[in-house]
């Protein structure tokens, strides 16, 4: 078997949750990691070798998959157009309002360059999307609700680590037991995000540092925090280290439609992930064998999970999907 | 617009939910219903003109797709064949064994005949199969435990109606909840049929019937109720009448994988149903709209769900489902 070879563009939490991901498929293979720090001070978890980022373009013949692992806010919108010219791409592009542009951007490229590139893979957006296409598609203009949750925010970590008097915080999104009930027992309720979520947020202050100024700070920042119930523990560094050292998500799409009038019909799509960034690398090196596939196809272009005949995503053959998980 | 013209071909509960889900879908229009009966005794539930089988052929170049809804065991190894030659179908076929069988033998049909045929389409097979190919391709090796009910299964209600002094019956499926917490649980356990579901039985005795009697021949019923825990009551025909007419369905497909050799990766796909026929119906026109679609674009042959890329299945541009769904 000809294995599809695969390099991995930006090594954070994301990038190393893909590695794992691809030493774990037979049919993939890790061709390298490139990364724009200096390559001898980066520690990867296989023997695969690592590169400065521009040298991917000497290795062009040796690679039939980048999975660009960038931040969706500066580093996506620059490097996905820039690889899909010489490159088969996968990325994770989340920034939901900006969605349209990235596509046309990079279809025309990938268009121009024979190249096949999948944007917005993971998650959410992803397996959620996947969720929201097929009941979509299946009830007549249902009520969608999207939970996320219970789980490490990693933006709004991020926002608390930036207060004056901080020194690590890690924040957990939970949806709203009452709010996900009645959504649950078919009662269609109108909710805003700030209605379906609270915030909980675990915080190691600095020495001396003013406990109720921070907490201020939080639960009045605009967009992040104002908008919700949220709720403040200051804990030591230890305790941070110990209990909440994971990156565990998760959430649910649920989705109500009615069918002869007054038939309620529910669709219910759940995850629950000890490890955000390597249940997303798990979908982003499935997602990796599908866009070879295409290519080999000569589907060139930009492409979402939306335009992915599911049996793409695996291994098996068609006849094995069949008689196995049909 | 141009809508997609489907004709009905058979028309039992299933055929009534496809109906109902075509007169809810803008883009598409409901040629004709075909049935084995005499037309002028059946009654639907539109202004759609009802005919004989066989006229089905007359109108040839007025239908796009026929939706065949006979059941698995008797017309649709006979019905999807025959009908592939001058159509694009869709069925439900549901026995999982033959599937392969019946994929082959109406693959060689339809490529021969230029057509596109998409076999054993509704929720399981069909969603439930969506969501075991999903969790196959994002997690190595899953366990993948599924689900049925609680809801009317169909045969297992016939089995009863057709013991000696029986008048009416309607059986349902049910999980046991302690099977489905340990899964959830990610406890992994190791489950037969028998240990995932119990049967619970309302059942109309004949006057005079003797009950034991009954029970005894339903809970020692081999493969039906044998291998499983069966509660049967006895109740008097209106009960049956106004508490069991209705046929909710539904059921779970729990996925479970680990990551990094301890992360547990959990993939719930749930539905909770009102009515099973119409839900099925409505994903079935879905599949039909596809269909069309992979006709019209020459990808003739046998299909299943796991070859439609998801935006087929929905009305929506791709413009409008990146923007609104993804």
């Amino acid at each position: 078997m000809n294995k599809i070879s695969i390099a991995i563009f930006g090594y954070g939490n994301l990038g190393k949750g893909v590695e794992l991901a691809i030493l774990d498929s037979d049919d993939l293979i890790l061709q390298g990691i490139y990364t724009r720090r200096d390559p001898s001070l980066v520690k990867c978890q296989s023997n695969v070798k690592v590169y400065c980022a521009d040298e991917i373009y000497n290795n062009k013949d040796k690679i039939d998959v980048v999975i660009i692992c960038g931040g969706s806010a500066t580093d996506l919108p620059v490097q996905s157009p820039k690889l899909a010219k010489d490159f088969n791409i996968v990325d994770s592009f989340d920034t939901h309002a900006n969605i349209p542009k990235h596509f046309d951007t990079i279809d025309e490229i990938s268009k121009l360059s024979n190249t096949t590139a999948t944007i917005s893979c993971g998650w959410d957006p992803g397996l959620f999307s996947l969720a929201r296409i097929y009941s979509c598609a299946i009830l007549n203009n249902p009520n969608i609700y999207t939970f996320w949750g219970r789980g490490v925010s990693q933006g709004h970590s991020d926002a608390i680590r930036r207060i004056d008097g901080v020194a690590d915080a890690r924040q957990y999104t939970i949806p709203i037991e009452n709010a996900l009930n009645d959504v649950k027992a078919g009662k269609n309720p109108v909710l805003t995000d700030g209605e379906k979520h609270m915030r909980e947020c675990f915080v190691v202050a600095k020495k001396g540092a003013d406990l109720t100024k921070i907490e201020n700070e939080i639960v009045n920042m605009p967009n992040y925090f104002a908008p919700y119930k949220t709720i403040v523990h200051f804990i030591s560094q230890e305790e941070l280290d110990t209990n909440h050292k994971g990156l565990p998500h998760g959430g649910s799409v649920i989705s109500i439609g009615k069918t002869a009038g007054d038939n309620t019909q529910v669709i219910d799509f759940s995850l629950e992930l000890d490890s955000n960034p390597q249940f997303t690398g798990c979908v982003l090196a499935s997602v990796a064998r599908a866009t070879y596939k295409m290519a080999q196809e000569g589907k060139f272009g930009c492409k979402t999970m939306f335009d992915i005949p599911p049996a793409y995503l695996c291994a098996l053959s068609p006849q094995d999907l069949r008689k196995n998980l049909l």
